[in-house]
């Protein structure tokens, strides 16, 4: 079995590749090749994945390539993590909305459309090229905004399939509350990728007993803290919202927040810096504690049982149930077929087929269908550019709306954003 | 034929009474009861009808009464025109929200859900004695919020309609700019009360040419003025929206403006005491040109052609199309069945059928299917009760949308119409 | 020595006469007169401080009367704590600047002004009488805005002196941390009422150690969540503020917070009506717990204190050394001699004389001198009237400062006060 | 006469060199010398410079250098007009201010701490230079923001003296708006550089008849418009404001226009590459005419009027009054002497003195003293660095005045112009 993984020069890839370690028996790899434009960090990182394979005892290679058709050549599936225009485009998507009083985050609100402006042209330049060393070929889409990456892809026609550590993270999280195993945790998950919530937390399998109740009533206060939300909100609402669903319940609050402090962006640049000197040292041969801050907990773990399920291996504890992204069929009846939705699926050779979904609350369901038609609009300005199509997909996202924030972030977005944007 | 109009002691009821005087022949009343517990106003209001209906030649009788169920009994049809707690309640509708930074009004927003807190049930019991004193009579609901009122009647198994006067003001309007009859004006109006587009403009009839993308070029100007919209907005979205709409695209603009500025209501409770002075005076016999400036122009139009066409008296100039507020069946197949849309519909004895709706731009969708949420829910809170039906109800607002300001609403809404909330 | 109380029908009294009762050798008070237009209140308030005389052995008599000329008949000095317009029209100060986007406060910011407007005129009109019917009287003013109803009362040249009970608040809290008694702590306060930092804490005498940082850094999280700031704050600025500049240094914050909360003038109504009830009761003999939460903690001894060395009697501890509010008279060279400044000043029978006050940091000096320049046309604007006026004190109030913001607070002041106010 | 120019290659330039050339007989300049770093822009500028003079027939010599110490050598006047960091720096001072929900100006805010801190340390670098090299010499600057840098220069003993545009403008309006002499007008200017009110506008001479109350009366319009401030801004206050006024009366609606709009940063960059091309064209031999936009308007006329006052040629039409910056010493006693403020003054070989002013109204007062606590901080900070006391400067400006803004902006301010601080 070949892998590629694309973006594979970024910091995270020793996250990756220790799980691939860790879990070798779930999905055995023989060949897993990183590529990677910059091949400085390409080669820091390359070494210390294969430190990591030898000191345990991995039996796969790892090949490291700038070149991406011979990288992907051969590969049994793709997995895309890269992110067009580094650290500095994220820094803008987390500092110009700002300007026009609006939340800057790189996958909600303008921040996220920016980085499907920047990022889908590229991802579908990839794909083609994937299918065509390889059509047979899974492509796994980590690279945000997945739900609108995701949807592009599918459009286009490609086999594709959308991952988040979201789901992953509250089940691993929930699981350490109740005191029993991850796999014992199955999340009524629903909702668009970054716009989810936690509907029910069932033990033992999709028809166990629902404990968020009690979770709730018990570890509310941990809970609450971790999404920087207030209680009171949890209790009200009764379900578990993702911590994206702060940038909406929250967000003035936020905007006030995010002017008083350096940017995310800021911080992650400084701790890249500091990690990619730490895996040049040859005597290096786990991922360093330093990279568990740096966001993606248990995106191997996820990583890994997709694409077992995905390649015929079957997931760990033979239950191929995971939280991707795909297309909606039918699953949310208030949403198109083709919009691309984040539940929980049955996940096998074929595919990705999402488990029913009962009646979603108006509460919820309003803003998964705002949100919805954002991003059907953020995906056609993507595709046919155009300051027209930036400015409506701006107005019709529920966290903009208004005229004023429209015309000052579109203006904005273009102009941060121009050596991205081939119409531009 | 008899008609009722329930609230019939507003002032804006001779402006109802000269419509059904000049077009005596579309809407041939033999007599029209005024229902109204406010007496004193009912006597001067009702004294101008009598004036109006005499000098205009028009045979009808005119009763006045306070006792609803003989008011309403033998009516063919029941007209709803009331405003619960009067426009004191209007005043705190349009300034408390200010108070928590939200736009203050009383139909869109939290004031509009205060209103619909304070009426469905009063709606619902009336409907009910209407039913009991004539079950085939046609209850038509000008009362707001105009959608979640009409919603709340049909959900109750009345033979309802909801009717609101937007569309037919854009059709005199553009009617005037094009110098055209009003009735060669179809308009395509599509969304919820108050929430509507007007998508395309047609001549002479729906299949006619659409002049609209000529309307804006020619008279742009003209049309944002009245909106109080940028061109550019027009410019851009290439359809009117109304202008309940700016509440949406300049909400912070209109914040900052209603904050500087005395309430709405201030100026209609002004005008009205000043209208009722003018209705005492016998030598007054028409409509005075000051009920203008109230609002709720081309509304008795309006009126006569709805009502004319449910009583199979077949609208002016043979067209039973009109814009009314129903059932969803599907016309807008992302919304439930049983939303309430605001769209034109052909119009006979059995009711109202939309006409179908070509597909709606993401940029409107998303918006009408977050407020169709809202409007579940907060006709939810206005059976039901309780402070957390109204914080949901509140939270699902896209003009609200935040815990802080859900919060420091439901507070304020419960305490400001506590006397109108049976369960407070 | 007699003593009258106007306003003596406030639920604040038994504080005052609880320390009336305890410190009765610092102020041998033979004759006590409350003072209050509402008879019902002053019964049940004057019952209660008769039974708090008796049950301590206090000899003096206590009168009550709603008769202002006959009250103050014969007093050697006049205690002002009245509210004109009552908790209704502090609920309103505390509110409709709210909806302007502005502080809703009672004494800070545009609600100050309307107390102001309301007040100035009525004390003004209480001072003249005070002085008619005994003219060597001292005028004791706890009544708030103090800085700028003091101000008025010397302009019109009364034996007058401001009092808050700010100073001794902090006095007897930094006490408790530092473990020495109050009457050892000499506070550096500087300001206006109610605009105020605390420069330094010096124990022993005004030469003694200054223990101010030490304060800071062993008890600097305790003085900051009091006063709900970040620690940081007060560790750069290295002072402690009162808590009304909290109102300046988080504005934007406050009005968020008071926006998601009932006022403070909700709970008040509800604390008096409880405390009214209380005092009823012809068992109570002291004053009870839930006083405490009414606010104006040490105020009694304050007066005590002020009024014993106005009379000549001495303060307790022979130091007549007192934070009072009196004319400037070249104390801070920056504002003009009849500008009121909140300091530390030495009383006796002939008035207050500030103490030295060594330079003041312009990061407090610009702010105090902008305050003062509102405090000028607030008192000119509470002596003259007219929407000008009002509209300029706005426009220069620092919090305000903006047209906008001036122009719909202007209005709404002149609306909800107008009973108060003659020239509107 | 020699004048050296620093930061003689600005686009400005030939704007003043259009003025030494009409102005020749008041101002007899035998050299000019341009200075700047920038030899490419410098040559542009110089060669256009040496074209303007030729054409217009000066017989003075322009010498153009990069090295300050030559250039200055010998200058009886040396006029600052540098801009430390260039558009770049002045770019960031109109955008990162906005992301903390603050004005972005250049001058004004945060963005003009910002200028502050980078400059003051060069001017003083350039004015000890030319202290050494010529100690009789004038230094006259042009350099934002001209209150603090002129109270720099005059805090270090230079013979310095500040000068704006604002005045001049105004005088040149009104005398158009009048139909007079710009000569005809005197001003009552006061206030602080860019925070001036126009108190009076009088005709003949400062004796003459105000007619300021007529001139607002017949075209309060234009001026307001101009202003971009409501007519009823200028009704109610009777004077006029510096248009920089209106960052603070309409801070919050400006703070939203430019969330909307692209920066004048960037527009004056794209003009400034304009003019640089033409000024390149060796037929070009005047002023082009889009550098009216390019903001300076009247300036050479201000430098030559002020240049010939203080070199001993006096001013035209024989009144040496002009509207300067220097130290305040008891014009304004509400202000400490050494303060730097903006009002008419006598001009002569002497210097600067201010002519005496009656009483300001709070209203202005307040402001003055308010911004002069600021600028006060904003120069130690500018002398002493440290993180602190950009802090505090901040806090202390009344347009921030906030912690949590001054958190935001006191990070930012730091990070974006690191390179410029030598502390930092």
């Amino acid at each position: 079995m070949k892998l590629a993984v694309v973006g594979g020069g970024s910091t995270y890839t020793p996250e990756l590749i220790d799980g691939f370690a860790r879990l070798r028996d779930t999905l055995p790899i023989s060949e897993l090749t990183l590529v990677d434009p910059a091949a400085d960090r390409l080669e820091l990182v390359g070494g210390l994945a294969r430190r990591i394979f030898a000191k345990q005892g991995h039996p796969g290679t790892i090949v490291t390539t700038s070149d991406l058709d011979a990288g992907v050549a051969g590969a049994d599936a793709v997995l895309l993590q890269l992110r067009v225009g580094g650290q500095a485009a994220r820094l803008g998507d987390e500092t110009w909305p700002l300007e026009c009083g609006c939340v800057g985050q790189e996958t909600t609100g303008a921040g996220g459309l920016a980085k499907a402006l920047r990022t889908v042209p590229v991802v579908l330049d990839i794909a083609e090229r994937v299918r065509r060393a390889n059509p047979d070929a899974w492509i796994i889409d980590f690279t945000n905004p997945v739900g609108i990456v995701t949807r592009a892809l599918l459009q286009a026609g490609h086999k594709a399939i959308g991952l988040c550590n979201v789901a992953i993270g509250f089940q691993r999280k929930f699981a350490k509350l109740l005191d029993v195993a991850p796999s014992a945790v199955h999340l009524e998950h629903i909702g668009l990728n970054h716009l989810t919530w936690e509907r029910s937390v069932r033990l033992g399998g999709p028809d166990g007993e629902n404990v968020l109740p009690k979770l709730i009533a018990e570890h509310g206060d941990a809970i609450a803290d971790d999404l920087r939300l207030p209680r009171r909100v949890l209790d009200t609402l009764g379900v578990v919202p993702s911590y994206y669903l702060r940038y909406f319940y929250a967000h003035d609050e936020v905007v006030r927040e995010l002017g008083t402090k350096p940017s995310r962006a800021a911080e992650v640049a400084e701790m890249e810096a500091r990690l990619l000197e730490m895996y040049g040292d040859p005597a290096l041969d786990e991922k360093p504690e330093l990279l568990a801050k740096r966001g993606g907990a248990f995106y191997s773990e996820a990583a890994v049982d997709l694409a077992a399920s995905l390649l015929g291996e079957g997931g760990r504890g033979g239950s191929p149930v995971q939280v991707v992204n795909t297309y909606n069929n039918g699953t949310l009846p208030f949403l198109p077929d083709d919009a691309v939705i984040e539940v929980q699926a049955g996940i096998d050779a074929s595919g990705a087929t999402p488990l029913a979904v009962a009646e979603v609350d108006p509460l919820y369901a309003g803003l998964i269908a705002n949100v919805t038609a954002y991003e059907d609009l953020a995906l056609h300005a993507a595709l046919h550019g155009g300051r027209d199509r930036v400015y409506k997909a701006l107005l019709s996202h529920p966290l903009i709306g208004q005229y004023e924030y429209a015309e000052g972030l579109t203006d904005r977005l273009i102009a941060h954003n121009r050596e991205h944007l081939a119409w531009a």
